[in-house]
């Protein structure tokens, strides 16, 4: 025990840190935006920070980047169109380009230095950077949607930070009104929305700032991450007319691409919210 | 964040700790079992450790013994008579009496200091210990079980430490098979199995031990549970000949006790077993 060497985690905002046994750091940087580092692990694979706080590990990023991503894509009806704002990794973008009814996915990353680094060390992350549908622009999130034309989006992907620092303004009411704008009728907005034990305050706001953008329905979907603040994590959806728990059952169950998190099953589990999250979030 | 203190949980065999900020100890002791210590964290209540290992929190104990607890009573077409092994904080002995269908509930705890500290830190986890259909054993469970009558037990809970030091023995071949000797023709076993992403050559261990043992069938349901290692566990339930499918979901609906993390939703979400999981158990 004596030798061993953490990279520690800590959130004292919410009164927790998580921590994993290095065995030294590979990458560093300070890039305009940020310090992006990457720490090799004894048992997770390399490990992304970004200002100190872990982004991803090799061994456990799936829980989030399925999650994020398959519901949301099974709960439209068509999707073609899809924009990822952040998600500079680029493992949302790949878990995306395997459903093969995407036709174009645009990924609006501020910082070409986290997907530089990423394509180095999570090479994985990465395969389907080069697909002919998929295009990375780096710039402003917020920016690029505001200049972006009404109704030509079927799904919108928030891959952010947390709400502190530079994605504070993808989590408010007007970024989620833009987002509204741009999508199509049938459009959904998916949104990494933090812990459902440690953050809650902050989904019930998103649910509230979703709703009063225009969103006509609002669903937390949780799911494990181990490598975030408490282990558990989720994501928040949002639409415009379509109804929310709708699924396309058959597709996902005869899906032609593997997951390790992500099934029919765990899908639905998802959704199932544990009485005192129902009850807070109404 | 200088001056923050933390209590840090490493778990080095899986490459993990988990934190938790403190304003102090309240209280150590040396039992003849272990060194139990109890802390008071800044947002997560009073943490018990014993032999520096977290066991569970005032905020998120609930995760565990809800999960521990209500999924076997509830498979169980009847259950009135319980042993729990282990459990000497005393939370899952308050939910097993939660349910009016019991009749008898046999705690075996080892350490009596575990269950007099728990009193005094935890009074709300042991207010079912003057119930009328309590029994609070001190003594060695893996004794007690050899020293009991041949089919005369609906339920039995293992609500262990980790498969280390005093409750090693628990996790093996021999005592499964005295658990089911003792169990009822429809009786079920549940054990508490770690980490479904870190622990999982464990969690195929028991469920081979348990079928070696004699029982029909098994099932490993997840759920989160912040303060353990990776913050997503597990518990394995076995039967003799009841199929672990069945569900009194009529009674769960009905349920006239109020609960944190249980509800017909959540269990049906804990049997979803993720694609890599369901391919590593087979």
């Amino acid at each position: 025990m004596t030798n061993t060497q953490w990279l520690i985690d800590s959130h004292t905002q919410v009164g927790i840190a998580t921590a994993y046994e290095i065995t030294g750091l590979l990458h560093q940087e300070q890039s305009p935006y940020q310090h992006i580092a990457v720490y090799d692990s004894t048992q997770f694979g390399a490990i992304l920070t970004l200002d100190n706080i872990i982004q991803l590990s090799t061994r456990d990023n799936f829980f989030y980047h399925e999650m994020l991503v398959h519901p949301a894509l099974y709960k439209h009806k068509n999707p073609k169109r899809v924009a990822i704002v952040g998600g500079g990794d680029c493992g949302t973008l790949r878990e995306v380009l395997r459903h093969d009814t995407i036709l174009q996915a645009i990924q609006i990353e501020l910082d070409e230095r986290v997907t530089a680094v990423s394509a180095q060390y999570f090479p994985e992350l990465c395969e389907k950077n080069t697909d002919h549908r998929a295009q990375l622009i780096f710039d402003d999130g917020i920016a690029w949607m505001q200049n972006t034309a009404s109704a030509t989006l079927d799904i919108i992907i928030i891959d952010s930070t947390d709400p502190i620092g530079p994605a504070e303004g993808l989590f408010g009411l007007a970024f989620y009104q833009q987002c509204r704008r741009v999508l199509k009728a049938d459009g959904i907005l998916v949104h990494q929305s933090e812990s459902p034990l440690t953050h809650l305050p902050l989904i019930k706001q998103m649910q509230s700032a979703m709703l009063a953008a225009g969103f006509g329905q609002c669903q937390t979907l949780h799911f494990p991450q181990p490598s975030y603040p408490s282990g558990w994590w989720s994501c928040t959806l949002a639409s415009v007319n379509q109804d929310l728990h709708y699924f396309r059952e058959q597709a996902a169950a005869k899906q032609v691409f593997a997951t390790q998190y992500y099934n029919s099953g765990t899908h639905h589990a998802s959704g199932q919210l544990p009485p005192y999250l129902r009850n807070a979030l109404g």
